[in-house]
């Protein structure tokens, strides 16, 4: 892990303080950790009018929980017909936390692993944002308590806050890192974006789309995963289809069907205001021809449940088809000409319509997109982290000579509802020690790690969702629990005082 | 009102599919509504490099409650000595929300109103993210339900959502919108920066700190209000001094000294980040100097309560004397040498430094900052819109040309804890039909309206209250009240049915 980071030394650093007259100087990060800048001295690069090169995601670290129940086991503790959760919904496995876990402890664990892999000096963290839609406290932001790590360093400069909105704020906070880093606020450090969440539904069949987890990235120029610019088609909209009006329990109030319906709604708007956004950059540079999925060498999405991901690009296939001109329509999508009358708007739930394109794009679902839901399938819904725990997935699926030059699409859907489909250049260097290849060996243990969590029963899984439902509006207590149940490195929740604050401790490496 | 927004004209906005050899082009803003270009035609400007100019802060809009209870007649009815709300805290007035209003309803007000007043298409914002720690759901955004307002004109395509962390959401998001018309996700369209919040407290003294309001400000290049680049001086840290643990309750929990004490060390902090970053581009430009309050020609605070900001004045001073040379020190700040060997930190409850400094910035605080508490002193805190709020209270209370060139320091707080102190450099220009004097013409019926209140009895207030307490966990309802005691153009809650789903009306203007 300790040499992923030689890549970071493509991130320069204006350092006017000690070097007035040199604009851009390589920075002092890895390996040598003393060798620091003081947060003070990190310098605003307001005279410099161009904004740094490749700006993207230099590092990634996924946290799951050490422990799941078996979705097949699931269904027969809720005595529901055998496959509803497995088939139905293509979910194995789901990953969850007991009471020592909270939203804080997920990320204190995410951001601190993700130091720690990289050899990142604290104080060369100039930003950090946290999106969840966990919500233990209505104003004192996790962004606050992950300071707490921060502390040794004396690094307190360090812009961003938590952004909410479902499943959306980890993009929402992934475009403002991003942002801020092309403009006059970037001071020259790198940015992390944390997103988290702690998924769990009310006993009944909802219950078996829970999940658990955190992403931590690291943000910064010269990446081997590129945000690509002016790329984002973006829709919101008033809905009610998944929301928590009952601040009281963790629970949500979901209408299935009509979030499977906005989710699908947002899907098109996106990708037609991608499609023309993508468009008008090619026409710019003298070439005018339709955006279709064949541009997408990878495609993740948003998952709430697997079944609904493959329902997505089958969906995508059905707007490149209804946008192909005739002539198109009849030699590239044989078979497919009875559906070319139809509108996008009406066909929501069209069982003929989702069969014929699931057929027709299983292919490209194969090729593009399952492997990246490798750790959705066994840990379940990550909400804000889901689509990047489906990166994560699909960067441990593959070998970076696969991956090199590709263009990965990428669907961000929150409910209520905010959504955005966006695009990562990947690199074109894949050789050994390149920033890709890096990169992608630090999540190459992805698989490893799912293997050796712990099974537990459906019987125990459902007590400990009683105890969490119990302990969630308790003061004065310390979380009942083995520490050793979870992985080594793992931050939890010690105590909480009689005045609602919470203590932490991390089980040792 | 109409007129405010010629100044508007001087947005470039990139309309490449219409022209696409022109790179800037003035945009058909207002005042004629119909020549608008579709959301989708918004083209990224991914291929200049450089950052549009002056962006900042080009239209602002308050909203406070239609009634408010009297800080003196609170203190009999509170059985408290004469004097402590208002002259202890410094307030005089307080604005409070009945059933009808939620944090949704304040928001959709103040959107509105701020669209209206610009005549500014709906589709000529492409960004819109909202700061709040009046959370009434853990997942579904304010923005989302502003979405709401942009329906008809088909504007979906609207980056941004809502962040959160105690009374510092406002200035986040600020800091992301003027990041984002920098970046290249900027598509050359407006952006808007929505705080507000409704700050009640459980009965006894602390309820005297409430307040209610919101603000919409409206952020673009050559803006009369710029936010200067590179000049920020931020400190965040884990401390529990505001917090909402009680996800059921509205009320926070609070240790009001502690609160104290990190409020003026959050300020100490960021003073000195945002000294030593100013320091560092004179020091770029050629000059070598301290910086000092001269420097600022007005000042404004976060304003939980209006004598908190008086002592801050006095601590920015303090400031300034330590960090003074011992000639300095005898000359600039004669009768304070006695506390030039006391450090910043030992110092936050120290009487005599506070009564010293208090004495010795009397007059900076009467011209600098006095003006701007206005709105504070009569309507409250109102926590993320707080600072804001003051922004516009100093624009009310002042002629364009007493502005003019001006550098306004900002401080923003938001407990758990995050704070940054930032500056805002007014344009020079203050000529009749200027951008500046349209802004500021459009606040100055602030006092107006304020007067236009209705006083509401502490008896009343407190039944309010209850009654807020009794709606908060209720569904199936229609909010009691008499929808002709809101000003007019007040969206308020109309119903919540049975599935927590919130209506909203408004009250015709």
């Amino acid at each position: 892990m300790i040499r992923l980071f030689h890549a970071m030394k493509a991130l320069h650093v204006k350092s006017v303080l000690q070097r007035p007259k040199k604009s851009f100087i390589p920075s002092s990060l890895l390996p040598t950790a003393h060798e620091r800048f003081s947060t003070a001295s990190a310098v605003p690069l307001a005279k410099t009018d161009a904004w740094p090169k490749d700006v993207g995601i230099l590092a990634l670290e996924v946290y799951f929980p050490a422990q799941y129940v078996d979705q097949t086991e699931l269904e027969k503790y809720d005595s529901v017909e055998a496959g509803k959760y497995t088939v139905g919904l293509g979910q194995t496995q789901m990953g969850f936390c007991s009471v020592q876990e909270d939203i804080n402890s997920l990320c204190l664990t995410v951001v601190q692993r993700l130091m720690e892999r990289t050899k990142l000096p604290w104080d060369n963290v100039g930003r950090l944002e946290v999106g969840t839609e966990t919500i233990i406290d209505k104003s004192k932001a996790v962004k606050t308590v992950l300071m707490e790590l921060f502390q040794d360093s004396g690094n307190t400069d360090i812009e961003g806050i938590d952004t909410t909105n479902a499943c959306y704020g980890g993009t929402a906070s992934l475009f403002n890192a991003a942002n801020w880093m092309e403009s006059s606020s970037w001071d020259g450090r790198y940015a992390m974006v944390v997103c988290g969440d702690i998924a769990v539904y009310a006993s009944g069949n909802a219950r078996s789309t829970g999940g658990a987890g955190a992403v931590a990235m690291l943000i910064g120029p010269n990446s081997p995963l590129v945000l690509e610019r002016g790329l984002r088609g973006t829709h919101m909209e008033n809905v009610y289809d998944f929301y928590k009006p009952d601040l009281a329990s963790e629970y949500p109030v979901v209408d299935g069907k009509l979030s499977i319906q906005c989710y699908l709604r947002a899907l098109d708007r996106c990708y037609a205001f991608y499609r023309k956004k993508i468009q008008n950059q090619w026409k710019q540079a003298g070439t005018e021809r339709p955006f279709t999925l064949d541009d997408f060498q990878y495609m993740i999405f948003h998952t709430p449940f697997c079944k609904l991901v493959q329902k997505s690009v089958a969906r995508l296939l059905f707007n490149d088809f209804l946008s192909a001109k005739t002539d198109v329509q009849n030699s590239r999508y044989k078979g497919l000409e009875a559906f070319r009358d139809l509108k996008l708007e009406d066909t929501y739930f069209n069982k003929d319509v989702e069969k014929a394109f699931q057929k027709a794009s299983q292919d490209i679902f194969n090729q593009k997109t399952k492997s990246s839901l490798n750790l959705s399938t066994l840990n379940g819904n990550m909400y804000t982290s889901s689509l990047y725990g489906c990166l994560a997935s699909l960067l441990s699926q593959h070998t970076p000579q696969q991956l090199a030059g590709a263009r990965i699409g990428a669907f961000s859907y929150g409910s209520g509802l905010a959504a955005s489909l966006f695009s990562i250049k990947v690199s074109q260097d894949a050789t050994p020690g390149s920033p890709l290849e890096k990169l992608m060996s630090s999540v190459s243990d992805l698989p490893k790690r799912l293997a050796s969590r712990k099974r537990v029963s459906p019987e125990e899984f459902s007590e400990i969702m009683t105890q969490r439902e119990k302990y969630s509006h308790e003061v004065n207590f310390s979380p009942p629990g083995d520490v050793n149940s979870l992985f080594p490195g793992t931050w939890y929740l010690e105590r909480v005082d009689g005045m609602h604050r919470r203590k932490y401790a991390r089980r040792p490496l």
